[in-house]
């Protein structure tokens, strides 16, 4: 943030005043009437807000992606109606994706880096898995999907493990009983970011069950996010993999 | 229970009112003062009534012992505590195991049959498997421990799955995660006994992950008893074992 | 699993590596594009996966049914809609019951064996216990069904305890307040099945109350399967009663 | 509570206006600086205040019963340890029982009326039994005890349902699986207040399935108390009792 | 049950083995295809079953109906929808309220007997209040509504008390914070059946907070049936005001 | 409730007995029906009661509404749906909030006093935090609306941290983590009203998460209402800006 | 904070940098080692930080007693345990109170203001009554205590009503079933602040029960603490009293 | 895992077929009597097994650690007893924290890479954050601690802001409201690993509220361990620190 040089500058009186109040105390906020829009936060997170479109009319959400596209030409929302899509399909690049209700703008391109593995238990658990990968394509990382691979039939993931070993980082995401993250976290190097779903019924308790598990993982090396968060870890599993490349680019 | 043949005789007056009516109104339990002996029960369901010690005296635990030991020779008591066992010592085959609390009298010897295999996840969950097994032997099952394969490590379930593919009835005990029963349900023909056990700390809230975990298990062929229950499963897999001896004896 | 003689043939050259691989790590497991298919799971468990249509379109649901039907001749679908029917019901010997939502193809016939009794508590339970019902008589056991006999008009259960006898295994059905099991459990030889149905209102918590009644039956002899989940309950009794058929038969 | 005559003796000066103000709005507390004692209850209720003494000092439960028993020759201690019993036992008529922990002084005889069942599940459901026992023969029930008849041996309560048949209220207590009310409720006439203990393990959690049993239970004619409120059920049931016996004086 | 008689008849031949059979175990059950109908109850339990329509096809409902009428001239149906009325309007003495679910068939009068008092906290009670109200008067209580006396205005209630003196028994409604049978428990004499509704929002979580509100009440003589549950409540004090007529004739 | 005055008034004869009783046991209670409008509450507590919309019928709001404006010339109803407006619209000085779903009739002017701060954290959070806002105002008080402060972005809030320096009261409202009034209290002297809202998916459990999280705030001066209690938070926040508001006219 | 004096400052030279940075940024945070005593709070809140003493050691607790007695003359201790007592009962000033676990040292005086009504249901209840009324006095408020007043027995608390007419603030403390603050809520002008207590048992749950009978109160003007929070009260009351004092003062 | 070369190996009778069948299915787990340790772990995972001691003898755990510091040269365990370290305080390099239960033996030393931030809120959570501190220092990062910045008083951790620029991962733990990760995760860039912690009382539900605020956070890149699980956290920092190393190193 730089305080000292804002502060010289001010004293040999090139900066207001004003202007280092706003640099200090972050009113850096547009006010676009209905939503305080964050742009200080890609300076500070290295990301730009995400849109949590559950909830908003689809004006409110066209409004914002159209302040956020011109600052930054990539814009993610997540939770999307088709109805959300419609409202922004002639913004260029504007891209819907019905699955994993993922909303994306996308006029400046980005070369992926790294590699994040999502993997997943059952095909009811595709919307979360898929949401998780398109957040950290979105941001920047290169992804490989393992879907399908739920542990009561363990041959399924033993198939495949030999694609987890250079991972930076792994997304499992399963409801139900939710044991997957426990035996990728046995098995693989990588962080692992264990998602629960809802996916289940009665003792399931909407993701409860699974939830639990996952917090309760004897496997070292596995943190947790909400239930059919799967923005979430994609977020969590880009931001590792971003760290990564950092320290690889010095 | 025959209640034709019970009619009959007591029409030929063979039998009288008062023994009939005790037959069939069940009235054999026998009144010791502060608890219903249920010796129908050997009758009823083939096994004697099993001592839950935890909160009865160990002089109440006694008599009770004596006079299940009395009429069927073996007897068996869960949850015991030391001194439960210092009140039985004396009496012709007693004997107690502290890490499962389980205290037993054998005066009359069982050939073990058939084959029930026990695993557990974790050392701290061997109280309770070990429960399960001591619970199983002494009512006749012929038992094969397989301790500490959790499925952090899935090599360590991986290398003794050859000791699953004759058993008639598995029991899978596991804390914290509770993931074990899904993959050996995964894996092994057999029906599966899943026990909760309460290891664990913070959201395994004393075992509920574990139970939760295992009633949404994905695998079929897997059922589940109360938290801790290492008995409430040994007898289960003994009575499924024992409905196979019974259908190989015709 | 044989390895012993495979690795014997790849020495010999009578298999190549890649095959040995594939035999040794599980990769038996059909890409279809969405779903990975688990044939090996017919060898593993003797039973070939059983098809969870909740959530699933027609679409998906047909041609994981054609797959299966193909290989096995037999296809078990859970909790499937009429739409899920609609699409498969021009396949030979499809199959649809609305009540238990049970979908099945049947093309291979097989001869019912053993006894499975299926007891539930009320009307609005029938649902979960038919599809426990379908479920043990799709894999091959023979099964009675003794339903609406609640323990609150106990004469009603007592009425019918005869048929219980010869029973290899009970499957036993209740919401509210899912005392059946209990009743069941300490008069019956055979291992209960306990499923809790979410039948009920207020503190039933949709079927909550029913499931820790079950877990803490004071009755030997009983473990639980999840709310509502008859496929889980009938798959086990079924279990059961086909290793006391392989027992029989030695 | 007749306001028309305290509001006719005022207008007539045969009362003060002090006098009338404490009547109507209740200040009959006597105030014995740390409790307020409410001897209106007597009046209002047809019992005097009843004393909960866990977390109570021995010589404030000892000052609370000298002034109630004073007033009213009988006094009803709950919950109370051994310690309370000595600060009062130079009392005359003090009487205490460890197992249920009731303590009581009854100087002034009750001739017991009517018929209360108290009936219990397992041994260790005694001390709740007793506890409600003992306050429905303080407050003047004759109170018959069937303590261990739980449902797991329905023979047990099959055959002393006799004893049932001309009661006036049941008190049903049972812990773990809390069952036995549903069989009870569906046989007897009576109306049955059930009592969930905290007797168990794992999932009773405390007794909260055993509460959430008896909350759903089929059978009418059935309420619930409180988790190990023997008490409240033994009052309740005394006051059902005490309704019938004034209906029969007229 | 005069179990004495019947086998007296039996050994003289007066009575056949198959129908001494069927008395003592029972079997006087209606078999009518989908459902057990439980004549025996309006025996032991001095009422006939009462039918609890939800989740049952009208035409169902109206075939127990129809057999009920038949034998007992008065039916009581809870929960019932407007269809299910449909079904049984063309049947004599067929009634139903929409704001409270009942469905009634009365061909057979009955003279109201005692009071039983019906007090709910709000407007929004008022269906469950009513359910109450109906089943008792159903079974043949004179039953007293007091509706919107919630606590937050103590004067409401104040001002009915008297309402309350001679009561039987007390039916008391609420929702929310379900503090009204404290407040009445405290004040009136009667047995009060406290009923929790799901009437809230938020914390309410769906009439949870008053169950645990009513259950931990500080008043003696309220016991708690379950949340909206009005028919239980309106049944248990009919029983208790039934009783009471009972004693009164001697 | 000056009693002394009252009753000198009736010994005086000034005062009917009938009309002493009405005033002192508080039947001032309109009976309209099917409601208990309690007039009395704008004595005691110096706000007239307010109407919770929600289950009611149009009609019934309405004639609710014409009562209390007829006597007050100010009504607030809550949880109100557009048709409930629909019935009031033609009164005089009627108005709807669709976003709060608040409704108002305001015929009788106030003029607004002191300050209340209405904070919130998401847009989403908006619908709770206007039907606080608008409620304060209703009541009387000066609101200031600051909403979208959550502290995810932390410069969002410290940007408008001076409008907080006069406030008599602070509503902070905040679903998901419910982190913001722990924020808004660690910096701001005026008492916080912590309002959760039902914002959120998986773990929230429908606003529980925030609830916690409020009522475990490590900042002093928080205190809480019930989820989505948006009514609740403006009401406290304005009788807390009246007691100022009396206290500051002496 | 007065942000653009200390820029002028800055700008005139009369403040440095590191001065500008400290006070805008807010390190007046005093490092001792094992705590940062937050002397900023003093102003931005208006109060002192207060030590919550459970789980420190008594010489850390002796510690912050002697740095904060030093700057600011008062300090307050909650859930102190004698041994902390010990530590600081040398100092100038210190008081412990056993029940209520409140430790305090007051060298510089305080007039008490205005009126706080701390009441509360039962003699249980007392510790955490008396630890927000101790909390109220310390911090300037003049406090009227009111204990054992539960609802179960209305007069006691309508006998004292006359005592909350004048209140700026009232603390309604109560366990069990929680129903005092509805009742108090319904009737009294002042802001009530609700504190549930863990007094209880059963389905209290540790105080849930009393909590969410709180949270669902249906009487306006309260809000709800942390179960057991006596300090939270005390504070939060005090602080309205201090917003009233200071409207008051102008 | 090299298959490809084993095989070859084999086929050429380099290898025998015992070995070929070990190295493949893992039982390169020694067999200690009670324990499997898993020295496999250090290949796969690149880091030994953990031991946590928590409910194992002194005996039990020495032993573990004499086998796991012969092979590595650095052991960690937690959860231990001042008796673990008794039993393996003769052994070269031991070493024991009882604030953090920390148990260690280091003789092969490790130079500490990148930057591992842990933050923590209260005093309280020193325990658990320097459990997380010695996790990742033993596994090989460097650590920066930052304790009692809890958000109650923000301006502690602005004042240390600074220090979380350069981090490669972040631990932030927190009891009661957890609102410590949100605020944190709000400002910086790198991953952060949320620890809640049992520490508070009455609604925080041991850590409950703090894990559900956790799992809830707004703030992006957060991601959640079990309560008090101060390892687990450490372990995820240093996997993701380890990632970001190897990313460095190319």
């Amino acid at each position: 943030m730089n305080v000292d040089s804002l502060l010289e500058d001010f004293r040999q009186g090139k900066l207001e005043a004003a202007e280092l109040k706003r640099q200090l105390l972050g009113n850096s906020i547009a006010e676009a009437g209905f939503a305080r829009l964050d742009h200080h936060r890609l300076l500070r997170k290295g990301q730009a807000e995400v849109v949590f479109c559950q909830g908003k009319t689809p004006e409110h959400v066209a409004a914002i992606f159209r302040e956020l596209a011109e600052r930054t030409g990539r814009v993610l929302g997540t939770r999307a109606e088709p109805a959300h899509f419609e409202a922004i399909r002639h913004m260029p690049g504007a891209d819907y994706d019905p699955l994993s209700r993922v909303l994306r703008i996308a006029t400046r391109p980005l070369e992926p880096v790294g590699k994040v593995v999502v993997v997943s238990a059952g095909t009811a658990d595709m919307p979360v898995a898929e949401e998780a990968a398109r957040t950290a394509e979105h941001l920047g990382s290169a992804v490989l999907r393992r879907f399908d691979c739920g542990v009561a039939g363990l041959h399924r993931f033993l198939s495949v493990l030999d694609d987890f070993l250079d991972a930076r980082a792994v997304v499992a995401v399963a409801g139900m009983d939710g044991a997957l993250p426990s035996v990728v976290g046995g098995v693989v190097a990588a962080p692992v970011i264990a998602v629960p779903t809802s996916v289940g019924y009665g003792a399931s308790f909407g993701g409860l069950a699974a939830l639990l598990t996952m917090l309760n993982s004897c496997a070292p090396g596995v943190s947790v996010v909400n239930i059919d968060n799967g923005f979430g870890a994609g977020y969590m599993a880009h931001v590792i993999n971003a760290q990564c490349e950092a320290a690889r680019k010095g």
